[in-house]
């Protein structure tokens, strides 16, 4: 068992019940302390812990580390490391904040408040990619805009189907975003119009962060893939469907999704998911043998969106799982380097919108509404069918066992009126 | 007029008829000498001038610059400087070099001859779109692939059809490829098959590289954009057709596309490419207001293609012209942000196959073999319908009026079988 992981470990940090962050969680992210420094840190409880403070006190000696590694303002350094490395980290953490171990001086330049600090993007994104793995998402988008006898794309069931997207306009949870405004084509018009997006809408995701890959040419297997993943992150894909709808044919979704990309501000490693892999769904027809994969490689990671309007209280809008994945993410990083194309540290993968079986666990408005004619009511005695000026979408993730739980806290993002 | 554009000027370092690179031109690049150092350079005939060793002997006095902008592996920091030290720089860099001046000293530090030095990419690209801004080629494609009589989409007169590609395998010229392995469905066949792509494609492209735009959520105006325009190249965007044709629906090209893009090492300026300028196509119907512009946009760039099979001469494939595309950089610019997406010093969008109106103008064998039903005959007598193992596919580009030619010397790649 991976040391970290020890489920009957308990911090001389407090942890609350239903924390997303206690020791066994151990995730990294970048954050600015009070007095105006960023380093990278780590989580427990509601205490960041400030590893650039760590490493100079001497915590982490033993462990071949550069001297500036948590000095930096993304973990990309970090995660160039490798897997063995960020593991012996994480394993020291736990130790050093174990209860039977006694308080560390130097509390007040190690550890901060949560509130105090201000999160950073985790990681300086090289290249993004998001992928379409859900099946129920892209059989309810298929029923709707195609053809609900043939949902699927003849590929869907070959191919864990993915596109590139923008790097630049990924920010992390708490950034406010404008509604995006671009070309549409109303219904039964003959010229497209420009305005504001009508029809703005979230997608649950996940994304996981990669480490270096191999060089140009070179392919990664189903079997080596999560030495590469160094850990998950929630994702909120906004995309604006009016403009996605104009502009998609022939060669994908562009500006109805580059004006942003939300995620959750901690890096949860895929150690410390480990505990909650489950099966995925059965793969019929039989995959090639370059997706054929051994062992359970999905997770079971409960997940949830609510719809916060302005002023008033939230309502959850869906909850989701992310074992409902049909690809999962070995078989996404298999197939994106199957030609040879070569991955780095830092770059991230999104799953696409993960939907569920049941219209209370579709993971986009655009399902959930049924293309707006089944607005949803909110606890204020609104409706909604996409998402309005003002209002704030928040998405969240855990797992849970044997009454243990580990989180990814929330991504949260207020939709300002278009500039 | 640009100062470093002088037409009359002449430089005391040789330059031979028909070269691509008299002191008018002045691009940016980086390389590494025969001593291992890696630095930021320009070129004047056949030879590279370090750009790092001049700026430490004080040539560059007056202008703000950092001590060590010249000495890094990319020309980002020097790019996110903006256009008037780019000016500025060319500008000293034309008067250094300019034969009414003395030689100067250090030559032994400052001058290298092209054959010794190694040259890199040039700039790290941090996001990578292309755009689809080709009449005749999406003409061409529609014809082949959907319907003669409708071949264009509905969209693609009223947006410069865009999508993101990856930056991670952009590679400079003379770096070879291997060819791609992946899945494609053989005609007639029910079940995908998976093995080394069969239909190699080029295409014939340039792209642009940007400055640092605005915050996210603001937009680049037609008007606004060639500011932040640094320069062009010549791209080969290399495409599997038969991994293409049955990956890329519905979210557009993934692995078809990236295993490998090729680009020319030189970065010309815009400044350099003034002279050039001349009218696009008439745009009709009439575009919407944020993509108006007022000016010449297009500029007359003669580019071509040649095939040089092993260890024989090469064969020129298509000739055609920059000119020619309907949607220009600035309306690709303006278009690209029009939603508050941000860019970067150092990003890379690409112009879509360029193709002229006739056949022996095509700029991708897709369209030159139409499908493969007219195959090409090289010099040796050996036929193309696409790209075979170590054939070597080079492009060129130059610009040339009143005696003048300012060029991008070449991308050249050499395709190794399959790993």
């Amino acid at each position: 068992m991976i040391k970290a992981n020890d489920p009957n470990r308990k911090s001389w940090i407090p942890v609350e019940k239903d924390s997303d962050f206690p020791i066994q969680n151990i995730p990294f992210g970048v954050f600015e302390t009070t007095r105006g420094d960023v380093t990278i840190g780590t989580r427990i409880g509601d205490t960041a812990i400030d590893l650039a403070a760590l490493h100079q006190l001497g915590y982490f000696e033993g462990i071949e580390l550069p001297d500036d590694i948590f000095m930096q303002e993304s973990l990309n350094p970090f995660i160039s490391l490798g897997k063995p490395t960020w593991r012996a980290v994480r394993d020291k953490i736990a130790e050093i904040f174990d209860s039977n171990n006694i308080e560390i001086k130097h509390k007040a330049e190690v550890l901060h408040e949560m509130p105090s600090v201000k999160m950073k993007l985790p990681v300086e994104v090289g290249d993004y990619t998001d992928f379409y793995s859900s099946r129920e998402h892209a059989t309810n988008v298929g029923t709707m805009f195609r053809d609900p006898d043939n949902a699927l794309m003849p590929n869907w069931l070959h191919i864990p189907v993915g596109y590139h997207g923008r790097a630049s306009s990924i920010i992390p949870s708490g950034t406010p975003i404008h509604r995006p405004k671009g070309q549409t084509m109303p219904k039964d018009a003959t010229e497209p119009v420009f305005g504001p997006c009508k029809l703005l809408d979230f997608e649950l995701e996940t994304a996981f962060i990669t480490a270096d890959g191999k060089p140009l040419g070179d392919n990664i297997t189903t079997a080596e893939a999560e030495d590469y993943i160094f850990g998950m992150v929630l994702f909120n894909d906004w995309s604006a469907r009016d403009i996605q709808k104009w502009e998609y044919v022939p060669l994908g979704p562009f500006l109805a999704k580059n004006f942003a990309s939300s995620i959750s501000s901690w890096i949860v490693t895929l150690d410390a998911l480990e505990p909650y892999r489950t099966a995925g769904p059965t793969q019929e027809p039989k995959v090639l043998p370059y997706l054929e994969y051994e062992g359970d490689k999905n997770y079971d990671i409960n997940l949830e969106v609510a719809i916060k309007p302005e002023n008033t209280e939230e309502t959850c809008v869906s909850k989701s799982n992310f074992k409902y994945l049909y690809w999962n993410m070995a078989q996404q990083l298999a197939h994106h380097t199957i030609n040879g194309c070569n991955i780095h540290a830092g770059d991230m993968m999104g799953s696409g919108t993960i939907s569920g079986p049941t219209p209370d666990s579709y993971g986009s408005m655009l399902e959930i509404s049924w293309q707006g004619t089944k607005p949803v009511t909110m606890k204020d005695g609104t409706e909604r069918k996409f998402i309005l000026d003002n209002d704030t979408v928040i998405m969240r993730g855990y797992c849970e066992n044997n009454g243990l739980r580990i989180g990814f806290g929330e991504v949260s993002t207020k939709v300002l009126p278009a500039k």
